[in-house]
């Protein structure tokens, strides 16, 4: 029988079209007779909101929503734009997706490859994934400000925390653990601050943790686990979190594992409501793009969580191992955008024919 | 003339006794004929709380204020304890000082010594230091839930953010970068999602910036700083952030500069209303507590902080010195940590008796 998979490819700002460029090369190479992708361009970012005024219309999001999955780029121009202050197209561009889409599950994986530096000094065998909160915390947007730009200023943030939405995701990163090889979670808190919303955590994972009896559990404070991941990253399997710390720690986890130019993620709705879409870690980068200097093997990893979402593990296991492949065969020298992804997009199909 | 110094000593809970008899030890080494301490106990902690059911009463707070300083071991028992869940003893006792007493500035400053080992194979000459805000965000324990327990619970947090309160910790900032050789000065927030808060933080580094036009100023996002300090932390000079932020970047900032062994930190009032405090960063680390195991180092460096802060950057030179000189002469083997407060008070002492 054959899959279609209704892709919706938005390849937005920056290095974001040359990094999906090679992404869909890498996915091309590895598409099985059974596996049909059928592609349709959102030009979206901070390029269309200068040209229109429109980030994302209601019109936009009904026609992603009848797709399968998304595949992002990347998004955002020039951080000095004052058009662009405030993070206006972050949030309502990328944020609206996480969160119309209900992509309540934002994966992390993280792997020190041999072949690449890292800038610890022994990093040991690092594998663990985050598995961040998309939809609460401090990401709502219930914040505000009175008596703006006096010096009566007071602006707040409210994060928002439900047992609904936190024990949706403790129970999806508990499923995890439990189907990896040393099955441990780490919650990650501030919960001795943060007493209210790291009370609910620290419950639902005691509470969630009883379902899972072959899954070991710590906690760790969100300050400390920063300490932990830059002197023994190898210590960890499943991190849970919520939104704002995942957002941090999942940029230092790229940072300690070889770059952000590895660094994939898929922000998954488990519940296959909404379709769940995949990008790079990184940003757009305006400074470096168009010139073929973007490194695309993040891009061409969150193909791999693409894969395996939809239930393709052999082909993602293909894509994963052709970039393992290439960065052990890598030189010093310099190679294209382009480069990078003819290369892995070879060693990926030289897998999936021999397979 | 004489100066007399009155000290507050809380030397707390698990190595917390240990490090600060070895902080005072230095203290009294680099003391000149015209500086007396008198130092007057408070036994606070986890212990007294466990053994009386008091935190820190009224009568604890009105007589610590009386003094010119406060000396911080370490608080906190065992982790496990039910009777210490939530951080009661971190929110009653240490978050309490640090808002009582309006220690809006907390000053942590990261150095990588030459002779010590960090976890990144390339540190470069890194000398930063972190002014965290320490009386607003989502420090000020202003949360609460509903339904506590059920499917149905939502819990909050909220971050407040006055600009009274943000400016006089930017103004701070400000002056130590303008006091520094590089002038330098690093904003780091969140302002692309936490758009209220970003903002108040934003204009206000905008127009207090205007009052010191040799300090280069930049912004970096919370998850990218992370990146930036373990691949290139000697960029940084002075960083200025909110409470959260800087809790959890000093824990960062601790680990790649060889421990959070090292790293000193004073919470103080600039404008001397209430006494200072200062503390190393680390806890109580009751799991080797009483043993001689722990690094006074922290500890002693945190009485450098003090020094300076009463004027007298002369003998907080002194100790920096002498803490630098012992940490050069560091073999590998394991000493107690009475023998490295020796060393560092003798090495002190020879370098105040020959100034
Ligand atoms: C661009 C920004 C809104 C986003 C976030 O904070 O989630 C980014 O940092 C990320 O991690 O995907
Ligand atoms: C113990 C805790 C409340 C405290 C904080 O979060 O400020 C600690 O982590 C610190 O950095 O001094």
């Amino acid at each position: 029988m054959t899959q279609t998979l209704k892709l919706a490819v938005i390849r937005g700002d920056g290095i974001g079209p040359e990094v999906v460029d090679e992404a869909l090369k890498v996915l091309h190479a590895v598409l099985p007779d059974d596996l049909v992708v059928e592609e349709t361009p959102f030009s979206l970012g901070a390029a269309r909101f200068i040209e229109t005024g429109d980030i994302l219309t209601e019109d936009d999001m009904s026609a992603i929503a009848t797709h399968d999955a998304i595949l992002l780029g990347a998004v955002g121009g020039d951080p000095r734009d004052p058009r662009l202050a405030g993070g206006i197209i972050e949030r309502g561009l990328l944020l609206k997706l996480r969160f119309a889409f209900d992509h309540y599950v934002n994966l992390r994986p993280t792997r020190v490859y041999d072949a690449v530096g890292t800038p610890l000094a022994e990093p040991g065998d690092v594998d663990f994934v985050v598995v961040r909160e998309g939809t609460e915390g401090p990401y709502v947007g219930n914040g505000g400000a009175i008596r703006t730009g006096t010096p009566q200023e007071i602006a707040t943030e409210v994060s928002l925390n439900t047992a609904f939405g936190v024990e949706r995701v403790v129970r999806y990163a508990f499923e995890l653990a439990n189907r990896r090889a040393r099955k441990h979670l780490t919650l990650v808190h501030k919960s001795n601050v943060l007493v209210h919303a790291g009370a609910l955590w620290q419950r639902t994972v005691a509470a969630v943790g009883q379902e899972f009896p072959d899954v070991t559990v710590d906690y760790q404070h969100v300050d400390a686990v920063t300490i932990h991941m830059v002197k023994e990253p190898a210590r960890f399997d499943v991190i849970v979190t919520d939104n704002l710390f995942g957002d941090i720690i999942t940029d230092l986890a790229g940072a300690i594992s070889g770059g952000i130019g590895l660094a994939a993620s898929g922000n998954i709705n488990p519940d296959g409501t909404f379709p769940s879409m995949f990008e790079p870690v990184h940003g757009s980068a305006p400074d470096i793009a168009g010139q073929q200097k973007a490194d695309p093997t993040a891009a061409i990893l969150s193909v791999a969580l693409l894969l395996d979402h939809i239930g393709r593990s052999d082909l993602a296991t293909a894509v994963t191992r052709a970039v393992e492949q290439d960065l052990a065969d890598r030189g010093t020298s310099q190679r294209r955008t382009a480069e990078i992804g003819d290369a892995i997009a070879a060693a990926a199909t030289a897998r999936t024919t021999t397979a």
